[in-house]
């Protein structure tokens, strides 16, 4: 059922992820920083490790991991406006935050942390499709880094990551089913998935829109099936960058 | 597979709806107004026509729908403040006004409805679980009233909607699967999942979160028929509510 | 010289009220909740009670009463842009809700409750003139209903109320006088008049602007005498809805 | 019944005025610009003449005339924070506001004017209670001379002014009725009114609040009374003003 | 090199400052109030005394000085939109009291001061040019007044002043290098420039902006020593003023 | 009188700028996009070409440059607040995109570009002192290659730039003056001065601030001096970056 390798614009095979890179220490101050590629969407995934929780949390002895996510104003081919100009963020960038926030609470041990803080900013450089999910991808990788860094020096005795996590778009593109949509193709696609999902294969968060025709659920089996092959190459990915 | 009657709190059966009605004409001045209710979740949606649409659509001769949702500060049982007073629309309020929108233009053919705009709005008064899936539910059937109103002034010659479409809720409680969760299920549930789907059985959105605990393909599905059970009802009480 | 019948558009004596009904625990959840109508215009008010005071008042061991108002964005003829959305509220709403939070505390014995708030919501759900009048006259039923509750459950001893109190509006319409304006003859009138007149018929708020015309001191007393008949009416269907 | 001139912190008579200045061309630029004194309360009010009016009266041949009020942030015994800081404009600002413009334009002929706009900017230097009575006397002096200096250009025919307005404050301190407060009574006033009435005596405006006590129909005719001196003397100065 | 009288509009030779003028205690609340004239422009620096420092200060036992700075909307030549309304302080605002608060700063022993903080407000009533020069010009007259208000209450054993300080503009305008330049000459001068000098002729801010032409480092030395003459002379009418 | 080697925290002579680079073409979809590094500062200089101009400028067949400056979170040692989340641009921010506009505009030939505008987004990747110089001498290189892409479409006919332009921070550290300082040293130093100055060594701007000791004439020589040695390696620099 799925189409040949003439479809795709940059003639990838439906399954095939793009080229996909995770550069740790890209800057010198975060507690972890990568710079992850999917294709040509690029995004600076730094961790900050703050030394208290919030507010609604304080008190309970566990600890907590938010993120942050924004574009550079010329990150696409025209330039957008900047969120501080306008002193609002958008309900695009709220959602993205959010869904980023969640999906890497999810692989995390709060209660085993202490009352710290993980600070994910995920800073769009480029963009060219699946931002979200190369920010939950590369964010994975930079709370790695940070959260290693704290048990090197002895303030947490062990990993509080109870699981890998990575993300991945799915789309019907001219009716066939593909993995990792580049812009090009993103922006034609009949319906529009993005799955988080752990090293173990289970499921985070399912986020399906059917931008012009509503789908059938054999099509949903199809790109679940689809998610789970690219978020388990995502994860060895992950895991032969922090072996370096 | 499905737990038995004792294990809801207000004892349904797993796949059962709680009792659901839609008020029509419930304000005098909206073309479409509707109180919705999901037992206890009552949701105003009110629909209003106005002859023109927004900036990014001008001059093309079609049509818009969108959707705006806010809570009354006591719908809850303490009381939140007024977004008005903050001076932001939260994340969440956003999340959900922009689901709504895509799911109503989901189904309504708005190459067909010339420049016009149907702008929703749904107002919780009373909160107890499913407010997002109960407005969808409730909007659809506003919408359908304004949208009726214009084709016996004559300024539309037909009805322009596609199919209709209903959203519930399923969620994984305790280990177990289980429909349109109330609020004391929804509070404690492993895994929450918003489905909305058309009159046709198709998927428009697919939105699913591991609060808890990341879920397998296999339960992925048992929530996936729910859903098309639960809206499968809907619809029908949908149609008996537009043929008064 | 009051003029007669035939004058109103709705056929009703110069010191008329329309009909009135106060319909107690609407919702579920506030301590106290009320639909007001006066006669289409339909206010929801909710009384809210939190175990604490404004920071300008802590630590004296005084209560406070304060109020919220808002219209949904389809009370009235042609919709009308959330305040949520605009980031502002509007100087109209902010002049309301401090004329509604000033009348009900100028009735309650604040040096009796302790450190506890009552905050009352007033959220229009239907306009025809007049939301400001019913508001004051719902939220003092509401707010007794919270007060009572209070009573009830021990925490106060006896009931902090010093007297009731409600509101109506009168104006001079087409150079006659007349009481409890509906939006049709608020909208033409040469003088808008809103009063504030306790259970013994003392007045709380005297509020006049003359919208075309500036009006004369015999006019006044006119206006006055109107307001005093209103408001001992409305004490008295205050009192049946209280005793139900 | 008034009371004796030792009962007023400075030993006025319950119906006298505290001394009173209008000081034209205060400012350059302004094309009415008036520092109006009522004792220790000093408010520059400049009027500003602009060739348009407000979108919502484009096209109809009329002008405008509106208001805005601001506190220098001493102008207080204790600083007060700036609003542009602050970000809001205050409810109590806005109320202020609202009623200076209505106030002017009760007097002023707006079908006469053309499509301008006069804009009064009341800016209080300094604060001594009567804020608001003395900015609606100031820039009614304000408002002729800009006016007058529009038929001095040739650009209208005549003033389009239909009568003179003033502003003054009465209030009941320790149970006597009292004209003009300043700060030290209206902070411990029962009930404090304004009244805003024209030249041949008629009223614009009532507003009067119960800090206290609420009041009877008879101390409502008493404080009317004293108004209508009271504005009657504003009446003389302004003519006074405006004669040099 | 200097150019001769007939250039300035105002026949002033080009080292010559305007009419200078620093009226103290002009109003009655602030710890210190100096109207300040530097020809037309007039600022009203106002210096409240607040025992308190700000979050970032508290514990060290040092004070603080800073400033705020505004203009009425009229001025100027043509009205301009209060900063209140459009909720944002601009740019231009920001720039100027941060400068004015650091150029007080410097002469001030913070260190000596206790944990207070001396807020100074500079409103322009009308502007001519230099603004900015005057406001720091007479907000050290204001702070000197303030913190000789708590050397004579004994909260301060001496006073915490290093130095006095004052503040002129220079430009090239039409070619030539002149001081003090009012608004005319501003707004066609080729460069720009402000100094803010200390008592003993030191340097606490050089700002130099090219409007239209860069300069020479020929031209930066005249200029540069245009300055020192100018608040030289500015300290000695500063310490006339506070001599009164 | 210049220190020795010994003095800097990174051995550097006085007069010796940080190893600075200008990486062109750093992003794709940018008209011109340079990552400048000032030693360990790190911005990325993006130039996005706008076939429009502001408002205020229609009409007249002019150009426009302008600039927007932002740091990401953790460009710096500790997480900073985003300005998008905080909905204000801070007063240092706009100050800086201020000043990086107007240096660009004083290069710019804008009455022979047309109604275009070059929008430059400085984005601080990594912050080690002189972000704002690393900004303006990057966004020179950007807006050069903006300029070049439309002389080669043909838009302009020739480059609308009058000479190049760089900036460089001069401070005194521990007594000494000293080039291009590095945080360590911005953090201590008695003053800060930025200057932008031309290809042909004049003066686009000039800022010192005196953060701790007041300077003398003498020593706003040397600075000086220090400066136009600066700008011009850095000049050079450009132009081989430009001629790659």
């Amino acid at each position: 059922m799925l189409h040949t390798i003439q479809d795709r614009p940059d003639r990838r095979q439906p399954d095939q992820l793009r080229p996909i890179s995770f550069q740790r220490s890209f800057t010198r101050y975060a507690e972890g920083s990568v710079l992850v590629s999917f294709g040509e969407t690029r995004v600076l995934c730094n961790a900050s490790v703050e030394q208290r929780v919030p507010p609604f949390m304080r008190g309970q002895g566990r600890g907590w991991v938010t993120a942050e996510y924004s574009m550079l104003p010329r990150a696409t081919h025209t330039r957008s406006m900047r969120e501080a100009s306008s002193g609002k963020v958008s309900g695009r960038t709220q959602e993205i935050q959010r869904l980023i926030g969640r999906s890497l609470r999810a692989v995390t041990d709060l209660g085993s942390m202490g009352e710290i803080t993980v600070q994910l900013d995920c800073d769009v450089l480029q963009a060219d499709g699946g931002t979200r999910t190369a920010s939950i991808s590369g964010a994975y990788v930079a709370l790695h880094d940070a959260l290693s860094g704290l048990v090197k020096k002895g303030q947490l005795k062990k990993m509080p990551l109870l699981d890998s996590v990575s993300a991945i778009s799915v789309g019907i593109v001219k009716g066939y089913p593909v993995l990792d949509l580049n812009y090009e193709e993103d922006s034609i696609a009949e319906v529009d998935m993005n799955f988080v999902i752990t090293g173990s294969g289970r499921f985070v968060e399912v986020q399906g829109t059917a931008e012009e025709i509503p789908f059938s659920a054999a099509e949903l089996d199809v790109m679940r099936d689809l998610a789970l092959v690219g978020c388990a190459n995502l994860k060895q990915l992950q895991q032969v960058a922090l072996a370096d």
